[in-house]
């Protein structure tokens, strides 16, 4: 169901023929209101992909009627001709469903560089809108994947009777501030674009942002919420934030499984921080380190690696007061060796690392993965 | 020669069993003067080695008659134990030459976290004390070694009557403010400390501090310079610190010819930037894109990783203006496709990367090796 698990939306996916592989590559999400309030949030790359450019001026004034994806092409890098196949496409999503272009967000991905057919690309818009359905949502949420090995979607309902409903695509190349990623969340929730913008950056501060798979930074992210206000409940604004972040969170996580080429999902909780901002600098320099990360692909609990990556941050420690403890093994104590590495099972998936850094009460968790042969293929090979 | 091509200098390399492998391990070189200025920088991470720690304070008068150095372990993150060790190994040296503690630096390289055998290094320390002599250069540089294939050696001899000489072991884990990394260079030149203080710094900046092999930032690094005087001859400055340059970009490029499991030396020059800074900035954005550095692995040409990798820096640019050529052919022109990428040839093991910020007249380049299959078995396996 996903996207069209609130009231007030339908979605399709269809084959437009922009990927080589036969398979679905266009999605359409649409809002039928009442409400047309939508905020977005976008990579923080400077070199942006057209649909993003595009995008950021559609969200301005906080309203949005609908959604259109493509898989099969990123058109980032494409120069004039390829912003002009962005706006097309919202002038043909805009035509055919009676609103204006700049009430459609457009999102792209794929390979950069190569400029998709336009004239498939509008075919493929007439087709989904043709075929747009309130249980369209699957549809949508396949038609967006792109290395993905699953679909992602989720949906949290309130007891108060509204609902949030998400689509995600994304493997592998997850960054910080987002990266080839894309997201549309949907609510039935009566919320002003305000209300959106305050919420969907919180819940993503803590979800997309705190991903950080290779620690590369993609340049078509973007994360979607619209409301139609079709359930005609205002939700409590705390409780709309927790659930958009739950949503957020269990959507990032199934992005994180299915991260091209790793064998291990990690995530690195950091205690004991001066603040936020150190908790999250040192996560986030540890799953950064490849030496790290091809130690836990070597199932090696190998501490040292981690220290040496807090110890390139700013972060406010004592760098003779570190303890790390590696799946529940306290392997490092006061900087140096513990109990016996022997003890940490690095045979599941799944590894916890926390670093206590001793020096206040702030903490964060940031998620990786490992670095695997299979990464280094998978990314040598993507585009020859 | 290396270290004792200069007059003034003994060295050795002697097996001291700190190594399974029964290979040589530690290496002692002394300054016989008149001459006992010195220079060194280290690592700027700071979770720093024991050794480290020691030399720090060792070199704060700008005065050194020896630098004992051992490769099979790090003797970092080992605690007060660890520090006693490089404490007792200074004692040792100082004791048998005749001079003090503190006119001795210690270096250290290996595995992380295990402390190795007090009693085997100060045995060392004799041995090698022993066997220090004029053409101890090539015996010292090989002790040095871990995962290193070669012994890295250059000297450097002026017209006006004097001589650099150094040795370095490393080979991967090179990063900025380097990294996994141990260089000793002598000189014969009258050069007082400041002198050497101030060339070291410059020659660094360029040679070392532009190597990133896989972005990691080692615990141990250090560059050690010593003067003896013993040619009677006072440089030119200028002319000595180009020289010095021209030995650390010699031995910073045989640490990259050597790093572990790579099959591509990539040399990223950064054009047209509008400061140094930003050069540097957007060189090492890209030297750090794992993405980037699949891609060179897989012979892939792949310039939009390059600019999503420039997009992620502060630098001054225009998205919309960016040049980028691999192997002299111009694949991205006003930050879109254009000479066939078809025509660049990545079968040779050096790559040549051009960026073009077409922000000003800076320039520099950095230097990094691509993301291989063999790094990650080599880097998954090495304590195990």
């Amino acid at each position: 169901m996903s996207v069209t698990a609130p009231q007030g939306f339908r979605a399709a996916g269809v084959t437009a023929g922009l990927k080589p592989s036969g398979k679905p590559d266009v999605a359409l999400v649409v809002n039928d209101g009442p409400f047309e309030a939508a905020a977005a949030v976008f990579t923080s790359n400077r070199c942006k992909a057209n649909p993003v450019l595009w995008s950021e001026r559609a969200i301005g004034d906080g309203r949005l009627r609908a959604v259109v994806l493509n898989s099969g092409g990123a058109n980032c890098y494409t120069g004039p001709e390829g912003f002009q196949t962005t706006h097309a496409t919202a002038e043909k999503v805009a035509e055919l469903g009676g609103f204006g272009a700049y009430d459609v967000l457009v999102c792209s991905t794929g390979l950069i560089g190569p400029l998709f057919s336009r004239e498939r690309m509008l075919a493929g818009v007439e087709a989904a809108t043709a075929t747009l359905s309130t249980d369209g949502g699957a549809d949508a949420a396949t038609a967006i994947m792109t290395t993905d090995t699953v679909a992602k979607q989720s949906v949290h309902t309130s007891p108060a009777g509204w609902t949030i409903g998400g689509m995600a695509k994304g493997a592998g190349m997850l960054a910080p501030a987002l990266a080839t990623m894309l997201v549309v969340v949907t609510t039935d929730a009566e919320v002003d674009a305000a209300g959106l913008d305050a919420a969907l950056r919180a819940a993503t501060r803590v979800s997309f942002d705190r991903l950080d798979s290779d620690g590369c930074q993609s340049t078509n992210d973007t994360v979607a919420l619209l409301a139609s206000g079709a359930s005609g409940v205002t939700p409590d604004p705390v409780e709309f934030t927790d659930a958009l972040t739950a949503v957020c969170t269990d959507l990032a996580r199934q992005l994180l499984a299915d991260a091209e080429g790793a064998d291990h999902e990690i995530a690195i909780e950091v205690r004991g921080a001066a603040s936020e901002e150190d908790a999250v600098e040192v996560g986030r320099s540890v799953a950064r380190s490849n030496l790290f990360k091809a130690a836990i692909f070597g199932k090696d609990p190998n501490w040292g690696r981690i220290l040496a990556a807090v110890g390139t941050t700013g972060a406010a420690f004592d760098p003779a007061d570190l303890d790390v403890a590696m799946n529940d093994v306290w392997i490092c104590r006061k900087g140096m060796a513990a109990d016996d590495p022997a003890g940490v099972d690095l045979e599941p998936r799944a590894v916890h690392i926390v670093i206590d850094l001793k020096s206040g009460d702030a903490t964060a968790t940031i998620w990786t993965n490992d670095l695997t042969h299979a990464y280094v293929h998978e990314n040598s090979a993507y585009s020859t």
